[in-house]
């Protein structure tokens, strides 16, 4: 899409950004906003063909970016055919008829779409996840070993003596899924009908949905600081704005939470109480209440994200905010993901009947419902005990990997970083006693086989914090790979 | 949400509607463009507690609506508690504390989201489907009889023999069964490689990944009117304008495209080619040459939905449009759902590769993929041949049921309407002689115990077709529910 009225400059000028500078506020990538803005540059004509660019390192001065963000931007725009490098003579804005009103083929539209796209470094993970000679150090799934593949075959033999549903599903999704989970969720304390549950596949499917049908454009959302939902870009890609909360030991701060939510006109809290991703923090029962309270007296919904509740080490986690909930604060995220298996995609969302049955709506529009494989598989699971029987031995298992990492964290990172343990989940959320450059360290450790989850995907400042997960590597992983991380650790703390 | 000003009125005044009147070009359903518009006048302190509401018919009167649409929105308004019948007094504006700056619980956002609701009648057929009793002589799946249960339990059988997919799958979707989708494309003339094919959760997911992820707000697609497309609302409700194109017997009438784009300034075009949905016509071959020449030529990129490509009865259909396509112009939909399973909810994308990736990269931030047993299962359906074989015995029985259907249309519709001969997919398209109130015949039909899809789902100004499905109902099903539905046509025509 381009302007009618064109501009042309004197032909040969070098651009000028004028004061233009990307919005580091922004969750659009920076180098995406460059090349988007250049791009408007030259599709608007007012860079016209043939200009010259300025040398990369000039750009980045000029645009207080490092170059290699530079570079991300140009080479987009190459992709695009709208710059091109010439033998010596730098970068310059392509040759190019006068485009037709549109751009001509789907590539020109791989910018376009009001949703974000991933963080250059998730998509880089989401890749990366699936080359095995890679050491996963901060995954958050459990290993395939620690996975039901036993129990789940002899589900599927049984099902194959069964009436199997293959026509398209129930709009809240199946019914005998919906019990079971309502038995499941009685179980921690939440009551909730079959007809106020909505089956997902998933529960970022949940978030996705409560963005697109519950909240209107420039709403504020108040979440903790940081979250893994700073790290996906459902609520962004809604115009929603993020507001982060502080939290302690304890959660999150409820103290103050009334003026924050007031100057924030907060639509919405999203919070994940138990075992948070990335701190693994456990907000405490009296935490707990005080925030139901809060919310309460403020109107203020909640959504909570139970993703890691039955993951417990020590003790169970407090009742879930949705077993405090009399009046339809809280909409309740479930999942079968962090336990029995990511790849089923199934989870839920359950709370007052309408909003249900507006998210369910939403989802036929998305997608007609969960598959009914999945569904039918993970309603047997959960009516044979098998979820139980097989969350008490993940327990043991992650029990000890979690205690084996704090121990290589004591013998490799005493000096370098301080930490807690958690008490259930996955995650060890690693201080460093010196900020470095996260995303050097990200490619540091990818060249010496390390896959890193670093905190500015969680909190786009942060520039000191590791999620660490002991759920996915092996023990032996875990040794080398938290050895090799404080090697590293240790020569760019000299670099930086 | 309401402003922070606020101009009392006189406490006890009617309410004025000014002249606001809901807009019919609108996907948003009338009666919620009503109860939204009443909304902002109460929460906006407009009309104060209190107020007393005209009467409903006074109020149809001047919005110019039926009764029926004023009570649904007045409905809608009850249940949030912003107004209330009073013993003698009429309707009026509910009592309530100065709100705070949210409206205090989740039951208060239904209304909000950027994402639209489905119809009223789509979403009162996707429950209703679900009611054993109603015979649905509209319904786009095969009958539960005419699904491979047998097939696919073996299939079962075997992956409970076979090592399980249980973690998260990569981002476009498990290696084999892009390679087996790969090779079925290459039947049908399309080449994809398997880095090309992103597995969806269904086709419909790929509408909505493109809604999202490839076209700007505002952008304008152009699509065969009627269509699919207007009975769902992903493109609309990511703010993309439809323009529809007319069609005859030989599908899309490609004459004065290049017009139309233009004066739309068209971002993409939106087709179903083969067995159109609802009217089943095939696309013939020069036409669909016609067609891709005329996009190429103009930089217009096509959606092909492909949903029903397989489903030929008399004779396979000419090659679809991404086989005639070099360029990278055509993005290509299939599913399984029609066929096979639609509970699956197995569908691809065939495509440039960038755009696979940018559409997987939405995919990732909405649902981390689809279930990996249903992809597992979907695989090994496809490359064992019991698709070709289970596609070949249900074209046989298909058949037999759309010649049952012509034959009852001729023995109770010869007088009242006219259609034609569908070559392939589940629809005839029924063109009543008199135009009549279908949401009136929708009701009444479904009082009777018939479900129907009426035109007016895929063309908002239709009052004159009705979408009906030989697929679903039984054969003696149909035989009954074709001469209730002649019947109820006939009343009604009389009526009218
Ligand atoms: C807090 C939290 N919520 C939701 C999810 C998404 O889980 P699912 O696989 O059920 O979509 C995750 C997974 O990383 C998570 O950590
Ligand atoms: C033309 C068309 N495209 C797509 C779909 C959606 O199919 P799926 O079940 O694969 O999402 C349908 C189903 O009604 C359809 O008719």
């Amino acid at each position: 899409m381009q302007s009618q009225t064109r501009i042309p400059p004197p032909r040969s000028s070098g651009a000028s950004l004028a004061d233009w500078r990307p919005d580091r506020a922004s969750p659009q990538p920076i180098y995406a906003q460059i090349a988007g803005y250049f791009r408007a540059k030259i599709t608007g004509g007012d860079w016209p063909e043939g200009m010259k660019l300025p040398p990369q390192r000039e750009l980045a001065r000029q645009l207080g970016v490092n170059r290699s963000t530079v570079v991300a931007a140009l080479g987009q725009l190459a992709e695009l055919g709208l710059i091109e490098g010439r033998q010596g003579g730098g970068t310059r804005v392509a040759g190019k008829e006068d485009p037709p009103w549109t751009a001509g083929s789907w590539n020109d539209y791989v910018e376009e779409g009001t949703h974000y796209p991933n963080l250059p470094a998730i998509q880089a993970i989401n890749r990366l996840e699936f080359q095995p000679e890679l050491l996963r150090l901060g995954t958050g799934e459990p290993a395939p070993e620690l996975l039901p593949g036993e129990e789940m075959r002899s589900i599927l033999a049984e099902l194959a003596r069964e009436e199997l549903p293959l026509p398209y599903e129930e709009p809240l999704g199946s019914l005998r899924l919906r019990r079971a989970v309502s038995a499941e969720l009685g179980r921690i304390g939440i009551r909730a009908e079959p007809s106020s549950i909505l089956i997902l596949s998933g529960a970022l499917q949940g978030i996705q949905l409560v963005s697109l049908g519950l909240l209107p454009k420039g709403a504020a959302v108040l979440l903790e600081k940081p979250s893994y939902l700073y790290s996906i870009h459902s609520f962004q890609s809604a115009g929603v704005k993020l507001h982060g909360l502080p939290m302690d030991k304890r959660g999150l701060v409820t103290e103050g939470l009334e003026d924050l939510a007031a100057r924030a006109k907060a639509a919405v809290l999203y919070t994940i109480p138990s075992f948070h991703n990335p701190t693994g923090i456990l907000m405490d029962a009296e935490r707990r209440r005080e925030l139901m309270e809060r919310a309460a007296a403020l109107g203020l919904p909640v959504l909570e994200d139970g993703a890691y509740q039955d993951l417990w080490l020590d003790a169970p986690p407090p009742l879930p905010l949705k077993a405090l909930d009399g009046k339809g604060q809280v909409l309740h995220l479930g999942t079968l993901s962090k336990s029995a298996s990511p790849g089923l995609r199934i989870g839920w969302v359950a709370g007052p009947e309408q909003v249900i049955r507006r998210l369910a709506d939403i989802k036929m529009q998305t997608d007609y419902g969960a598959s009914s494989l999945s569904q039918l598989a993970a309603a047997k699971w959960l009516e044979d005990g098998g979820h139980k029987r097989h969350t008490d031995a993940l327990r043991l298992a992650l029990r000890r990997r979690r205690d084996l990492m704090l121990e290589l964290l004591e013998r490799h990172f005493t000096e370098l970083a301080e930490w807690s343990k958690p008490a259930g989940g996955f995650y060890v959320w690693l201080r460093l006693n010196k900020p470095l450059p996260l995303p050097k360290l990200f490619r540091a450790a990818l060249a010496e086989g390390l896959l890193l989850n670093t905190g500015d995907l969680y909190d786009r400042a942060d520039a000191r914090h590791l999620r660490l997960s002991y759920a996915y590597a092996s023990p032996s992983g875990l040794e080398q790979g938290i050895f090799k991380l404080a090697e590293l650790v240790r020569r760019m703390d000299r670099l930086f």
